[in-house]
């Protein structure tokens, strides 16, 4: 089974792709961010979003699509942006694939470390350790997009151990 | 000219279209709204204000797009689930258009009342008024829409009268 992980974002969508060969063997397909450039304008940097996620959707042909969801923001105007992205994030996925799960970040937290209240320094180098790399993927978003793509994993695990 | 106007939303996204047919000759061509059932997930409910949008904007082949901008909300949670609606109405209609035009709410009060600070009954009876329309269209995102698609057209008859 292939996984699509995504920490949404306007200017920054970090994916991390990983095959689940069996219960305890995770391996990296492919982690890194797509970009859009603050000259453009909001919905020309959308669409540019969509057209990298359907192209990443169209190389690795994920089974199950992980995203991370919002739930507060200090900066609202950021905020909006990274919603307004994430809705055609969102949209692309269910398109493309249909089986789409969201992570709340402490969800995220817990299943990387087992503490929800863990930093993001922690949880990057747990997910260095759980997938077999040899460093912390860069940037932030890409290692936070193999974090979701992860739990969504261990949920997996999780609900055929105990066949939820 | 064919305008669409867009009030955008998750549960209710509110549509106006007009047409300009002189600088002070408008006719509303449609209004109304495209509802999603709470039952169903956000990204189900993305998916189907994309295909209404993709609706409208075939039937109509609007030459423009106006949609009101998201400033603030008091419920962040609902602000959230909005603004990912606003995203792909935005990438809908960039693909479809290519002319889109945001407008924020004081922008709209001031070019349908003169007045930014209007309540509004005010902005939806100056729409029936100005659109020469029997009465107040229902729901109120339904005359909002209305008043962004007619905020647009004085925009541009502001752009052509002083070349702007």
């Amino acid at each position: 089974m292939v996984i699509l992980g995504i920490d949404p974002g306007l200017a920054t969508v970090g994916y991390g792709v990983i095959e689940v060969q069996s219960a305890y063997s995770l391996k990296v397909l492919d982690v890194g961010v797509i970009e859009t450039p603050k000259e453009e304008s909001t919905p020309v940097r959308l669409a540019m979003i969509e057209n990298c996620m359907q192209q990443l959707i169209d190389r690795y042909k994920p089974d199950e699509v992980a995203i991370e969801e919002l739930f507060f923001t200090k900066n609202i105007t950021t905020g909006i942006a990274v919603a307004e992205a994430r809705g055609v994030i969102l949209l692309t996925a269910i398109k493309a694939c249909g089986r789409l799960y969201e992570y709340t970040p402490m969800q995220i937290k817990q299943a990387i470390t087992g503490w929800g209240g863990a930093d993001k320094r922690q949880v990057q180098q747990m997910v260095k350790t759980l997938l077999g790399l040899s460093k912390v993927p860069r940037p932030d978003d890409a290692a936070d997009a193999l974090a979701v793509a992860y739990t969504h994993s261990q949920a997996n695990r999780m609900a055929n151990l105990f066949s939820i």
